[in-house]
């Protein structure tokens, strides 16, 4: 028996904000799994920024594009997984596929959304988690600024700084982000940076300077935050969505680096895969801290494989408050 | 008794190139040593890109500026200091000082010249040391790029990333410092940043990448040498050079931040202050190397005090090939 999945593909590599007419959406068919083989159906899948530099470059063209993704496995001819379970793989993007289990992770829910895996539990959890902790070596107390605040791996990082006691000023572009940023998530400072001057606001914002400043966007928030950094500060890079949608990945011009010097301030770009180590840890506190409230988080989730292309795209406008998925299937 | 001495003061903060009216030469008298106290007399004062971002704010105003120096115990009532005995202090820019000894460190010129003490084997060299392998991890075969290669620190590094038996790319401003750096010092490439497009020509020199760029620079250097740097690459930030001379040290625009992400790269700001502890090991280091031919050194000399403001202002036009230094005494 075969049936039919249709897949998202890219036609043509965007070089500014993506659009819609470069991706298709193309049935295939899809085998019954074979010896070894898992046949798997996906029900939700991930959409993030950090795809976008890919499209530029990696994705391939005229084939299903990568990302991460959660399903079920709904046959199984392979020793280590069994009809019914769930698994998260790089197999996004379309809507079943076949594997020999080696892309595949399997998926014990314990009781919480499944959809959470490929937010807060999952890969954009663990970059919030890895980025602030590891490559930020956040102590308790410290002040830190995140950008990109209402977004997915952003709230994510604010409510950890916040369950580490840190002073939390966050920067999102609507007045709605801030409110659920300062009433939701506990932040001390929401910044609209579209309607306060973030250079003026920061300074208002953290008098007493920032120690760690989580950079989702670059460019111009990078360039407020710079002069802001204090002596020994951290600034660990996780994305520069500011850049993402010009050729190149060219970002707003960074004309304050001179303020690394005397204050001896790192600036690291860091990739989620450097803290695979500390997966098991990680799902553990990140468990404790939703199940004690601490740790909040909302989904923007579209419906249907055919809006993947919108759901990226989306990302772009700001159209997305939390993490972006698109849901396949019940 | 006392004996006049001259001294340089700043009248005016300098807001682009330091202006010759922006300092004034002024007469003091300065007494005998008194009790618990040493009279000293400089010889050599060093004068370093370093000191512009201090011009803008946080050196006095109609007083002697502060800067290295290495001078002559001429009288000492305190125990610790000899007279005839040499000491390397922060009290440049004037021809005589009293101390109570807390601002001298004694000198042992162990066969070489003292000027050097200013230069490699002074906060120059402890500079490009600490920073080329501290800060900037360097390992052994590793690409180095340095930028004003041809400066004091410059000229430091590149020789140590030599020794450190690495392939080392440089940039200075004229082909003069150019052949030197080839010719003399064993660079690999040397780039007149002047005459070649930086971006191309660092392709065509590092085609396997960088792995450190120490940067003297910012700027376009910067941003030319980001899309270069290898996985876990480190950019250790000495100074920026070309930043110092605009309003609150503004560089040119850097726009290709966003590839510090996937490689991982780190851009660190360090000062010198920091390496203190590795004073001992540094100095060992670099006597066999002078001694051994491997660490060869320029230096720019200007004759008299009345010279201090021209010897820091031709700093930022390239007047300078190595350390510039000025003399004041024999």
């Amino acid at each position: 028996m075969t049936r039919t999945s249709r897949e998202v593909h890219l036609l043509d590599r965007p070089e500014n904000i993506p659009q819609r007419e470069q991706f298709r959406i193309v049935e295939t068919q899809v085998n019954d799994a074979g010896d070894g083989e898992v046949l798997v159906q996906n029900l939700f899948m991930s959409v993030d920024p950090a795809m976008r530099p890919r499209l530029a470059a990696q994705t391939p063209l005229n084939a299903a594009i990568e990302g991460g993704a959660i399903g079920r496995v709904v046959q199984s001819n392979h020793p280590d997984f069994k009809e019914g379970e769930h698994v998260r793989s790089l197999c996004g993007f379309r809507e079943y596929f076949l594997s020999d289990g080696t892309q595949l992770t399997r998926i014990e829910p314990d009781g919480l959304p499944l959809s959470a895996y490929l937010g807060v539990l999952g890969t954009t959890g663990l970059t919030a988690y890895g980025g602030l902790l590891v490559t930020g070596a956040l102590q308790e107390g410290e002040t830190v600024f995140v950008s990109a605040a209402a977004g997915a791996v952003g709230s994510t990082a604010v409510q950890i700084a916040k369950i580490k006691r840190c002073f939390v000023v966050a920067s999102a572009g609507s007045d709605e982000k801030c409110a659920w940023l300062r009433n939701d998530l506990r932040v001390d400072v929401a910044i609209n940076y579209k309607r306060q001057k973030l250079r003026h606001a920061l300074k208002d914002a953290a008098p007493k300077g920032i120690d760690v400043y989580f950079d989702n966007v670059g460019g111009e928030h990078l360039n407020a935050a710079l002069p802001r950094m204090n002596p020994l500060g951290r600034i660990p890079v996780c994305g520069m969505i500011s850049a993402y949608n010009n050729f190149g990945s060219i970002s707003e011009p960074v004309t304050t680096l001179s303020n690394l010097i005397y204050n001896r301030v790192t600036l690291r770009g860091f990739v989620v895969w450097e803290f695979e180590s500390l997966r098991e840890k990680f799902l553990a506190d990140m468990k404790d801290w939703i199940r004690a409230g601490k740790m909040k988080y909302r989904e923007t989730i579209l419906d249907g494989i055919e809006q993947a292309p919108n759901a990226l795209i989306g990302l772009f406008s700001g159209a997305n408050m939390g993490k972006m998925l698109v849901r396949l299937a019940d």
